[in-house]
């Protein structure tokens, strides 16, 4: 009976909404002040409760984090996670009171992220890239006292290669042809094999290749993708957002984080017994979040492994320009792939690129591309289909992109003081890494590796059973309590080790090797001295 | 018996594959020239046949076309599709052998991008971005005979809003707060209602942020999004990506591509008849491929639809500054549902625009950006991680966003040759859309609606039965078919209209209005002898 009710009242307000709402079937007018009636009775049925509400009986239920696609809710990055929600709310309270905590900044070793603390862009990369903004002033004669001779000789070699030197206008889907060229031309510097300008996607940054490469292989849970622990959360975030299964292979901490081909086949194995298709492998060389560089000889072992399984070789190489010690050296899949007699038919491998890290640090430019090698020309057909469809990466990366793979040479007016820009950011980071490295090995519990390349520590952490116990009664992973602890203390800002994967009942982080040079002291200080006070605190 | 002497011979091979291939097992010794003895075997095994090949016997299958993601495979962008491919290949013949068709260019009107086309970019936004790019220069005496006074400033207001003055680095996710600041201005002067920079969400160009609502709402083929037929392919490649499905609703092209209510009504009955949760409803306004400005009247109507069904509203608003009739404004969805008295929380509204339209024709730079408002903080914070997954888009195309939303005002020294550039731009833009409006509906069998605004004409052509049964013999769309004549013919690149979709047995296809002026009446005199050859040729 209360049902029937329900209904004759919900038909009533529907008739009557349906006719006010719609002013063309009370009159022919369709003046504005028959809407501004019918603006403040919306308004009076929005705020009816829902069960009477104008909705239809099977309207959509409203959009709720419950409804939304559960690979997004899956998906994790904690990069940009709590902590560094919380360190943006500590740096807003400085700025409202300085004073109001024990640190004066906030320093952000979350995120390989070179120029937001305080490093130097390239003055050749930024000049060219001026230029090419503004090529209006190319042939003034202001500018020859403002940019470089070679500066401008190259913003013209590169608006030669942009079709009506549009530097506005959408490009090949793949990036400028003549920028690939000059990209391919620069991987066949660094590596003695050929390089195709038609295998090079440029794109914004290296995460949307990855995304486009997990995309391409993900067809369901039952696709697995081979990844390192600890590895960069943008894998496990694109293996989730794509819906695939993360299959993890553990480096060995022991031995510097190496790459044990018995563990990839141990992996493999249980992946195929649950039933998963593993399709590609990620390898990162040099290492994220754990710096070390692959010797070539593992390198080779990796790619046979590959071409024995069946896997496509994901090769993430953004930091191969990163590498600080001279025992190592950077060598390219493709060139080991190469070297080993596997041609561009054998072996399906992509490596990706970035202007974000190296000397550079382009970080805001959203630069990148990945050369794409061993699949049939109709697989090819489908990147370059998925590439198309968001029309082509932002011109200024591309430009960047191709600088970074085409530095100035020797006898270039800028070679010099591009040289002195790189070998003074490379030796500094150098430095540091030392540093930090030394200053957490001096941490009661602290061991950490070496960091031979790429910007990063991932120090492991033997806290505490109470520190442990600590943190489980405030819902917390243990290592996620420390570094809420370290930066409510110190300012300082890392991600917990949980975020990057770690061998259970282990504790780590990731500290960036950015800071500025001169306040690495500081830092090692301000960390020794919150960290003694916690373990003092939590001493078993 | 035939099968058991396969198995002998694969364990055989693969055996001697093991040891050879892993010289750990051969000897202690790791030298190269046992690396390059293996390269030398590897080659004989990868060109055995796949049958007897080294791989073991439960390894991946090789990455085919057919092992690909099915949503990848689905996906169709037709902007970029065949018709492109040949015109670059004809490009190409020409470049090669001049004279080789009958034609001396080829004029791409099948995409919105401006400065291919030779449009020129708005001085004041590059003189700002070359700024930015190269902060040093900002000081220097030379400077001030290059750029204007104002573009100065304006650099170095922006680069105040930047932490560390740093455009190198990755920004906030959702884009730099002070450009988000400038922005939610740039909308409360357009709308006058609030805009709030959080709301605001940076993005590459509008596809990304088009991709990541998609990611967001889709979760399976059951979930519909409600899409304009004919669309901007964008849309129907997005969601099949995302693997849902489209729920098509027809504009009306006898009332100028009208959009009715009672349409919508149909087919979202039809929909969750097939037990379809329609999620969304995409408007693009101004129209692509359709040039219609929908009427406020109409706005007002689709806003309430959506309060009533619980429908998201997509709002393409691309287009928002290219209007060429006087009897046509511009309305935001945001402004007309604040109109009607809906506030923040009472419809999720997303509204994207881009730095390629408008008069700045900005392609390359890929900027643009998303306001979303009526989601709950919790949905937010989704949003806001899947944002951050990809760090942050390209700071150029930051700056820009919040340039063509905050340009020149009246007054400062860029004022008078800014509005002379952005009007000539608009000004001309509305003169081709007539000129090729009128020389399409000269045209036997081709009735062509007004381009009230965006950058195309989207022409039904009523092709004779003997030209669909010829194109039908190559296999081909009838619209297609006549597009691939026309490009033969003339060089001129249009879309057919079956990328966009049309009332079935209606053909139909899409040209930009974006050839330069002068080149107009050569291009409606090749289509117009063109066309009466076809017709000739297969009139019925």
């Amino acid at each position: 009976m209360r049902k029937l009710e329900a209904h004759r009242a919900k038909t009533l307000i529907r008739n009557t909404a349906v006719s006010l709402l719609n002013p063309r079937r009370q009159s022919s007018s369709s003046s504005s002040s028959s809407y501004y009636y019918t603006s403040r009775l919306a308004r009076f049925f929005t705020s009816l409760p829902s069960d009477a509400s104008m909705a239809s009986d099977n309207s959509t239920p409203p959009i709720t984090v419950e409804s939304l696609n559960p690979k997004v809710l899956k998906c994790e990055y904690a990069v940009r996670g709590e902590i560094v929600s919380l360190a943006q709310k500590l740096q807003q309270d400085l700025q409202a009171n300085p004073g109001s905590h024990p640190f004066e900044e906030i320093l952000y070793c979350n995120i390989g992220n070179p120029q937001s603390l305080g490093q130097q862009p390239i003055t050749f990369f930024r000049e060219v890239l001026a230029l090419c903004d503004h090529p209006t002033i190319l042939d003034k004669s202001e500018t020859q006292g403002l940019f470089s001779a070679d500066s401008i000789e190259r913003a013209w070699q590169i608006l030669d290669q942009i079709p009506g030197r549009a530097t506005g206008a959408y490009s090949h889907s793949q990036g400028i042809k003549g920028l690939r060229d000059t990209i391919a031309a620069g991987i066949e510097a660094r590596d003695g094999f050929p390089a195709d300008p038609n295998d090079i996607f440029l794109t914004d940054g290296a995460s949307p290749a990855v995304h486009m490469m997990m995309q391409l292989l993900i067809r369901s849970e039952n696709d697995g993708i081979f990844c390192p622990i600890p590895q960069y959360p943008l894998y496990s975030a694109s293996i989730a957002l794509h819906g695939g299964t993360l299959v993890p292979y553990y480096l060995d901490e022991a031995t510097g984080w190496g790459l044990e081909i018995s563990e990839l086949k141990k992996q493999l194995e249980t992946a195929r017994q649950k039933g998963i298709t593993v399709r590609a492998l990620v390898v990162i060389n040099p290492g994220n979040p754990t710096g070390q560089v692959l010797a070539e000889e593992n390198q080779r072992d990796i790619v046979e492994f590959c071409k024995k399984e069946g896997l496509v070789l994901l090769a993430d190489e953004v930091y191969q320009e990163n590498i600080y010690v001279p025992e190592k050296q950077f060598h390219s899949f493709k060139k080991v792939s190469r070297s080993m007699g596997y041609g561009d038919k054998d072996i399906p491998l992509v490596s990706f690129q970035s202007v974000s890290k190296g000397y550079y640090g382009e970080c805001g430019k959203r630069g990148g591309y990945m050369e794409v090698t061993g699949f049939s020309p109709e697989v090819r057909e489908q990147i370059y289909k998925v590439a198309s469809v968001n029309l082509c990466s932002n011109i200024s990366g591309q430009i960047l992109a191709s600088l970074v793979m085409s530095p100035p040479n020797v006898g270039d007016e800028s070679y010099e003081s591009y040289f002195a820009e790189k070998d003074g950011i490379l030796q500094s980071l150098a430095r540091r890494a030392k540093k930090l490295e030394d200053g957490l090995n001096n941490l009661e519990g602290v061991t950490c590796n070496k960091a031979e390349g790429a910007m990063y520590l991932f120090p492991r952490i033997r806290l505490p059973n109470k520190a442990i116990k600590e943190a489980e009664s405030l819902k917390k992973a243990p290592d996620a309590y420390y570094a809420t602890r370290l930066l409510n203390a110190t300012g300082i800002v890392v991600v917990p080790g949980s975020g990057f994967g770690q061998v259970p009942g282990t504790w780590h982080f990731r500290c960036t090797i950015l800071p500025q040079e001169e306040k690495i002291p500081a830092i090692v200080s301000r960390w020794t001295e919150f960290h003694q006070k916690f373990m003092d605190e939590f001493r078993d």
